[in-house]
C-alpha cells in the first residue's frame, strides 16, 4: 500500500491511469485517506456531478492484512446529497483485495468526454479501463454474473446500479462479498452517483498473484491479533448477540426504549415490532435454509450478517440490516418481513442507500403518495427510482428533494442527508451527533446508542441532555480513527469495555507498522480526521447553523415518552472544541 | 398607513384578525417593512412552508396616493425556494387599495389546522375570513370572475393559483391590474407556496369609501408629482423606449451585447431574436388589436406594460415581458411568440414566476425532457406543472430541484435562484448583483444593466472586471430603498441621470410625511434594509460562499465574446462594505 492509481477519465484521448507513490498520503488509511485527499484536492464549491470532484477509494491501514475485522473499504467525495464531505463506508471483499494489490487508494478523477460506460479491471498488471456500452443500465444482481463470466470467480467487484448511472442522490456503490452478491454498500451521500458521473459501471478488483500483507514484526502481529479476536468473541454485543441475530437484534432493544422511530418519525414505537425483528428474522432464515449468521468479508469473526430466503427457499437478498428493516418497516408502517426482504433486494441491485430510501418513502406516504403500512406501494415506489420514472427520479433525489417537491414539512434530515433508524428525542446522544456530524445525520458517525442504550461504555441516560456532548464528541473522534484503520466500527463495542481489546488493536497497528502509537495518538488521529472534513465543509459553505436538527424535533415531543430533543444549540458549537 | 392588519390562519377555534397599530414598523413601506417584519418576527431556521413562517404584504410609503408610479407592492418571507429572506414585487392595483384602506402592512401568520380554502375580503369594515373550499385548485383566470360575480368590480385580488395550493417553490402571488386580470405577479422565491401553506387562495381588497392618501403639505407634494412625472417623460427610456415597446424593448439590445443568454446559458445571442424582439411583439399587438403601451396599476406614466391578443384578436395574456419573453424563449431555444405568449398565460394562471419556469425548463431540455426550440414540448411541461403532476412538480421545484433530480450540472442558479435574463459573464456587473443579492440571482436587486449596457447613471465597460462592485453596491443600496416607497423601480432610469427628478421624489416622500429627507438619507435607509436582509440569512445559515456564481461560469466562455465572469472571490465580499 505504497502507491495511489489515479484514473482520468476526463484525459485527452480517453480515461489514463497513473500510479505514483503514496507520498504526502503516507501513512493515512481508510476515511483519514478519503477525507485528506478530498479536502486537499477538491475544491469545496464544485459541482458534485462535475469534472472537479473526485471519487477515491481507500482501504483501511490492516486491511489485506490477516487481522480480523479489517476489510472495510471506505468512500470519499463531495457529496451530491449534503454538499459537504463525504465518506461512505462498506463491508464486502474490495479493501482486501485492493489492500493486497498495494494500492492505498484508487482515485477516479475528470468526467469523460462520452456518455459511455466503462469498466475498470484492476490486477496485478495495472488498470484496464474498457468501453463497454452493454452494461448500460443493468441492475447490479444483472451485471456481477456478467462480469464473473468475464473475469472469473476470483474478483472483488465494486459496482453501481441504474440508480448511479442516472447519477440520483441515493446511488450508493456495490461491493460484492464473499459468495460474490453485490450486497454490501457505501450507502450514503450519493457516492454511487459520483462514480455514475465518472462514467465508471464497475470496478473489478483481482489480486490473483498477490500475497497477504506483511507485518513488520509478523509474530507481534499475529499475537496482537490472536488477543484481538479472542476480545471480541469474548464481548457479549460482538460475541453473542450479533452473530446470532444479526444486527436487527436492535429492533426489539429500540423499540422497547421508545426511539424506534415510526411512521416518519412520528412515534417511538412500532405495533408491529415483534414481526420484524432480529430474532424473527433468524428463526426465518433457518427455516428456509438461509444463514442466520455470516461474514460480509474474508478475516470477519463477528458475522453479523445472513442469508435471506424467500418463500421457496431461493436467496432473495443478504440479512436486511436493522437500519434496513427499520427504514421499509416501521418508518413506513410496515411490518412484513417478506416485504422488507424484497425492498432490500431492490435497492442492492438499484444500488441504492436502503437509509434514504427508507426515509424518502417515509416522507412520501406523509405526503399521500402511498399509505403507511402499505407494503406493494413501498415496491413499487422503489421499482419507479429503479427505472427512473418521473416520480422515479423525485424519489431518487432523497427525502429533502421529495419533501421539497411535495411541500412536506416534516422532512428527517441534516445537511440534507436522512436520519436513521433512532429518533434523536428518545436518545439525545444520538441527536447530538445526527446534528453535527460532518457527514449529514448519520448514526455510524458517533454511536452513542452504545452507552445510552446498550451501557457500552459507561451509560449517559438517553432522555437527559446531561453527557450528551461529551458522548458524542468522544465517540466521534474515535469512530473518525476506526474508520482509517479498516477495521469494522463493531469493534468498538469490545475496545470500549475492554482495555485489553483496545491494546490489542494498537498492538496490530504497531506489530504492522513498526509504530509506537498510543490511545492519544488514537485520538489525534480522529481529530485530524474530524478537522479536516469540519474545515472542507466550511468552506463548502457550511456553519453552525447546519449544526442542527430541523426544528420540530425541539418542538413536537414524540410518545412514549412524550420528549423533545433539548440539548442547547450552543452546546452543539462545543462539540468540536477541543 | 398607522395600522398593521394581523391574520393568525392558525389561531384556536379558526382564523382571526386583529388590528394593531403600525407602532415600531411606523415609517417603514414596502421592501423596508416586509425585511423589517421578518427579519424580526420569522425564526430563520423555521421550515418556509410551516407555521412559524409569516407571508408580510406591504404597500409602499407613497403607495395609494396621487404619485405617479407608486403602486408597487412588497410581498415578504422566508423564502422556500432560497432558503433566505424574500422580498418580491408587484405590480396591479394591491398596493394602491391596501394603502388607502390605511393599513401599512398585512400580515398572515400561523398555519391552518385544517386543510379548508381561504378566502380573505378586507375593505373598510375590516377583514372577513370565509372558508370555500368551491375555490379549491382554481386557475387564477378562471378564479377572478368568481370573485368579482360575488364582490364586484371595484376590487383588487392577490390570489394564488394551482402552484401556491400545491406550494411549490415557483409559486407567485397574481395581482390584478386595472382591467382585473391576475396578470401582475410577486413572482419570484415561492412566495405564492407560503400563501398556499397558510390555507390563503385569495385576498379581495376593496377600498370603497377610503378617500386618497392625504399629504402633510398637500400643494408641495402636487408640485413635486409634476416635476417627478415630467421628469420620468422627459428621460428616453422611460419616456420613449419603455412605452413604446416595452420592456422588452431590451431584446435587440441585450443579444447584440452578447449578454442574451440562449439555450441555458450555452451562448450569449439567440439567432431568433428578431422574431421574439420588443418590436416585434409591440407590432403583432398594435395589428391584432391589442395594446403596445398600458399602464399595470393606478398612476403609471411610463406605460411599459400591454395586452396581447392571440390570431384571432381574442385577449390572451398582458403583454409578455422581456424577462418572460427570454426565459421562455431564447433560453429554450425558442423563436415563437404567440407560444411565448400562451407560456405567459400559462405562468399567470398557475401562478407561477416566469423566469424560473423558462429556466427550468431549460435545464429540463439539457436533461433531455424536450429538445431546445420545442415550443409545443415547452407548452407541455408547464401544463404538468399546473396539474401537478410527478414531472410537474418536479419542474415546480424550480431549476435547482431539477437539476438536482436530473443530475444536470449546469443549473443558473445562486441561492438556489434561477438567473435572469442577463449573462453574467457578458455583463460583469449583473453578475456581481446576482451573485451578491440577499435575494439570490435577481436583476432587479442591483440592475447594472442600466450603466453596463444603457448608459444610465455613467458608464461601466461590461466586459471589464473594474468598477463592477461598486456599481452593484450603489444600485443595490438605491434599490433597496426605491423597493421602500412604493415606487416603480423603471424610475431609477430617470432618477439616476438627472439629479433634479431625484430631488423630486424626496420632495414626494418629504411633504408626504413633512420629513428632510435627503440623498443620504435615502442611502441610509437601503443600506438599512439590505443589512436586515444580511442579518437575516446570516442566521439562516448563509455565508459569504453562498454568493457565488455556480463554478462554470468562471471556466466555461460565452460567445461571442468568449468572456467568464472574471470578479474576484475577494472583490465580491466587498459590496456590502460601507
Amino acid at each position: 500500500m505504497d502507491k495511489i492509481l489515479r484514473i482520468d477519465m476526463g484525459a485527452d484521448g480517453g480515461p489514463k491511469a497513473t500510479v505514483s507513490p503514496v507520498g504526502d498520503y503516507a501513512g493515512l488509511g481508510g476515511r483519514a485517506m478519503t477525507t485528506a485527499v478530498v479536502s486537499r484536492e477538491v475544491p469545496p464549491l464544485c459541482h458534485p456531478l462535475g469534472e472537479e470532484n473526485k471519487l477515491v477509494i481507500a482501504p483501511g491501514l490492516l486491511s489485506g492484512t490477516i487481522a480480523s475485522m479489517s476489510g472495510r473499504i471506505s468512500v470519499g467525495c463531495k457529496s451530491p446529497l449534503t454538499g459537504g464531505i463525504k465518506e461512505a463506508n462498506s463491508g464486502g471483499q474490495a479493501a482486501q483485495v485492493i489492500a493486497r494489490l498495494g494500492y492505498a487508494a484508487i482515485i477516479l478523477e475528470g468526467n469523460p468526454k462520452t456518455d459511455d460506460i466503462y469498466k475498470i479491471l484492476i490486477n496485478k498488471d495495472g488498470a484496464a479501463i474498457t468501453i463497454d456500452n452493454s452494461l448500460r443500465m443493468l441492475t447490479n444482481y444483472d451485471l456481477i454474473p456478467r462480469i464473473t463470466a468475464e473475469f472469473g470467480d476470483n474478483v472483488a467487484c465494486m459496482s453501481i446500479g441504474t440508480a448511479g448511472e442516472m447519477k440520483m442522490n441515493v446511488a450508493s456503490i456495490a461491493c460484492t462479498d464473499m459468495e460474490l452478491h453485490p450486497s454490501r454498500h457505501a450507502g450514503r451521500g450519493g457516492v454511487g452517483a459520483v462514480m455514475g458521473s465518472k462514467g465508471v459501471k464497475v470496478i473489478v478488483l483481482d489480486d490473483t498473484g498477490m500475497p497477504m500483507r506483511e507485518a513488520k514484526d509478523p509474530e507481534g502481529f499475529k499475537d496482537a491479533n490472536k488477543r484481538f479476536t479472542a476480545g471480541l468473541l469474548k464481548h457479549p454485543v460482538t460475541g453473542q448477540a450479533l452473530p446470532a441475530y444479526g444486527t436487527n437484534v436492535l429492533a426489539n432493544i429500540i423499540n422497547e426504549a421508545g426511539a424506534y422511530p415510526t411512521r416518519n418519525f412520528k412515534e417511538g414505537r412500532f405495533e408491529g415490532t415483534a414481526k420484524i425483528s432480529g430474532e424473527t428474522e433468524a428463526e426465518i432464515e433457518v427455516k428456509r435454509g438461509g444463514l442466520a449468521t455470516h461474514g460480509c468479508h474474508e478475516g470477519c469473526v463477528i458475522r453479523c450478517s445472513g442469508i435471506y430466503h424467500d418463500k421457496d427457499g431461493h436467496y432473495l437478498t443478504k440479512q436486511p440490516e436493522y437500519e434496513t428493516v427499520w427504514a421499509h418497516g416501521a418508518n413506513c408502517g410496515i411490518d412484513d418481513l417478506d416485504a422488507i426482504a424484497m425492498l432490500d433486494f431492490l435497492d442492492d441491485t438499484y444500488g441504492i442507500d436502503t437509509i434514504e430510501m427508507g426515509a424518502t418513502i417515509g416522507v412520501a406516504m406523509e405526503a399521500g403518495l402511498a399509505t403507511f403500512g402499505d407494503a406493494e406501494a413501498a415496491i413499487n415506489l422503489v421499482k419507479e427510482v429503479g427505472k427512473g420514472s418521473h416520480l422515479g427520479r423525485i424519489l431518487g433525489g432523497g427525502a429533502a428533494v421529495t419533501g421539497k417537491v411535495y411541500g412536506v414539512e416534516r422532512v428527517p434530515v441534516v445537511k440534507g442527508q436522512a436520519m436513521p433508524a433512532y429518533d434523536p428525542r428518545a436518545v439525545q446522544g444520538i441527536g447530538v451527533t445526527y446534528a453535527t456530524s460532518t457527514m449529514g445525520a448519520d448514526h455510524t458517525a458517533g454511536y452513542a446508542i452504545a452507552t445510552n442504550i446498550l451501557k457500552v461504555g459507561g451509560y449517559v441516560d438517553p432522555l437527559k441532555t446531561e453527557g450528551q456532548i461529551e458522548l458524542s464528541r468522544n465517540l466521534q473522534i474515535a469512530t473518525a480513527a476506526v474508520d482509517s484503520t479498516g477495521m469494522c466500527l463493531f469493534i468498538a463495542f469490545a475496545i470500549l469495555d475492554q482495555p485489553d481489546t483496545f491494546q490489542a488493536l494498537l498492538d496490530l497497528l504497531n506489530a504492522f507498522y513498526g509504530l509506537s502509537l498510543t490511545g492519544d495518538g488514537v485520538v489525534e488521529l480522529g481529530k485530524k480526521v474530524l478537522s479536516m472534513e469540519r474545515d472542507f465543509n466550511a468552506r463548502a459553505g457550511f456553519t453552525a447553523l447546519h449544526d442542527r436538527l430541523p426544528r420540530y424535533f425541539s418542538t413536537e415531543p414524540v410518545a412514549p415518552h412524550n420528549v423533545t430533543f433539548t440539548v442547547k444549540d450552543e452546546d452543539l458549537d462545543k462539540v468540536f472544541n477541543w
